[in-house]
């Protein structure tokens, strides 16, 4: 039998090959695999919708536990999948753990971890219902399902978006992936210098810890980032429905890829447009790293990225922490990928305008 | 900071220290943390409930790919989740599927699980509707999340047996664990006489394959087990509501011990009425092993446990394949455990009681 390395395929390709054909066959699945979240119908008549998203976070993979506290693993675990109902436009209501734990955790281990997931439920008013925990070979495996409610007409799928719409984010970008690098580096320099005592886990976060200051920012955007229910709120108020939604978890080139591809338009972005915070953009200097690249491919900031009709821009204006970067544009295709627009673009202070490129997530 | 070894709680311990005091905030949540799957309602005034079952399983603890093949394994991570949907009397509907890969696996293995999670899905007219592929640093990861449907006043918990009810069980028991057993067993014959070529995966099979005549029953209760939709459906036809139920994935014992737990009752069942298949009989002698229990204890059958009350025997004796096998009595308390009924007995063919022991499944 021939074996393809997943590897050539990538992560989206993967599982874009695996599902491609799928057709439901229960009238209460009105939308399945491709969007932050599945969306069914179990109240018949009634127009409110169930939404349920399942996210896997793996030690190694997704987390190193030489510098995450297991506290904030067990608020950021239940915080992501939050995140993906936010990103339907959804109220999150409910979420079951999965939790695969080797031998070398203690219950004092697992209890700091449901400590944070626990915390996690209370600020975001999502009742833990349920889960599976059980033995694993090797390190810590968490996976949350999380379910939400929305009207059926209030959900924002990622393919609504027209040509002429605003493109707008929340918060800022970049920050959580200049925090994870600030950890990695002085990881490795704690490594490096105390290579003999590693096992001595307490003195090795205070050590790593004193080296922060300043940073704190950035530290909490990797290590406990928030679920933006707060925008989703704010745009309900406001009476906008954005025409596209998701949430940034593997970066803004990428996320605008989908909407683009799903969407079928092509989209111009705006450096100087892009919001960043002065935390992120120091840390970058020092790093000797381009911000703009950190805000285009770096991952995990957890904010929303949507899409709104122009005539809702006086509407948006004066919302808290809303900021538009660009505008939705006709798609053109290029000869090499047929099937998705080629004109997503940067255009840099300078104006001459740049491709992005969808770097996406490529751990295989 | 004390460090709590996790064996010392066991699996059912540790769940229970980190779930016992979780109080529910939202309204649309029935029944949360303590049965085979939550209960949730989203439809408002309609008695239409949403169930929603969460299972990991995980490469080396629940199975081992030196002898299960993908496509079997892909199907039972299926069927074990649709079977905690029917240990609640629901239908099942839909599933979310995360998969962790790490680089030992092409793109092929991944198609031969997805293959037998979609022949599953349609068995069941369960729809795949979402999930999360991504890489793993250590082999296979699995997490299946189920939802399903069924009215409220029909839903049925762990906790409604009453003194006299008839316990019953669907299907044959010990028969998965026999499998499990004879399949162990080849696997060490094949390891000591092929020790220096076990990376040939396909001559492995092969060869081990040939063994198995006349046990394929065996086989197949291990490697691709149905969950029990046909018994549900005839206790529905039959107008049986269960006074309680679950599914048998961890034995007979451990799930009798759940359900007098929480029901606060003893029972009596009868070893001459355990239901077993003549291939399980003869394995179990060929092993010298007590086939009785192989049936208390071995695990993952995914037949239904459930308890009838007295005045449904008549409709219960013309139902296939379903078996009553004891009674439903006083509880007792030991001074020992309180909180638990001590009474849970087997009456063996010489009609000594003996206490059953809840072994639970203790991979820790």
């Amino acid at each position: 039998m021939s074996r393809t390395s997943i590897s050539t395929l990538g992560e989206f390709g993967l599982i874009r090959h695996l599902t491609q054909d799928i057709k439901p066959c229960q009238s209460s699945t009105l939308y399945g695999v491709g969007d932050d979240a599945a969306v069914l119908n179990f109240a018949g008549k009634s127009r409110d919708a169930t939404l349920v998203t399942t996210d896997l976070l793996l030690e190694g993979i997704h987390f190193n536990l030489e510098y995450v506290p297991l506290r904030h693993l067990g608020y950021k675990a239940v915080a992501v999948n939050v995140s993906d109902i936010c990103a339907m436009n959804g109220t999150p209501t409910q979420i079951t753990v999965g939790l695969g734990v080797s031998s070398r955790f203690a219950v004092e281990d697992i209890e700091e971890f449901y400590l944070g997931v626990r915390t996690a439920c209370e600020h975001y008013k999502v009742d833990l219902v349920g889960g599976d925990t059980c033995a694993s070979m090797n390190g810590l495996t968490i996976a949350i399902t999380c379910l939400g409610v929305a009207n059926e007409q209030d959900i924002v799928y990622r393919n609504g978006a027209k040509v002429g719409d605003l493109i707008c984010v929340s918060g800022n970008l970049g920050s959580a992936y200049l925090g994870l690098q600030l950890l990695e580096r002085e990881l490795h320099v704690f490594r490096a210098t105390h290579h003999d005592n590693l096992a001595k886990a307490d003195e090795h976060s205070d050590a790593i810890h004193e080296k922060f200051e300043g940073r704190e920012y950035l530290l909490q955007r990797q290590l406990r980032p928030e679920a933006r229910v707060d925008i989703v709120q704010a745009l309900r108020k406001a009476g906008i429905k954005p025409t596209a939604m998701m949430d940034i978890s593997d970066g803004l080139s990428s996320e605008l890829f989908h909407i683009c591809s799903q969407s079928k338009v092509g989209c111009d972005i705006y450096e100087d447009k892009l919001p960043i915070d002065y935390q992120a953009a120091a840390m970058a200097e020092e790093m000797n790293l381009n911000i703009v690249t950190c805000v285009l491919n770096g991952g995990e900031d957890y904010e929303l990225l949507f899409t709104c009709d122009i005539h809702d821009y006086e509407k948006l204006v004066p919302l808290d922490d809303v900021y538009i970067i660009g505008h939705i544009t006709e798609p053109e295709y290029s000869s090499d990928h047929p099937e998705r627009p080629s004109n997503l673009r940067l255009i840099p202070r300078n104006g001459n305008p740049m491709p992005l490129t969808a770097q996406g997530w490529t751990a295989f």
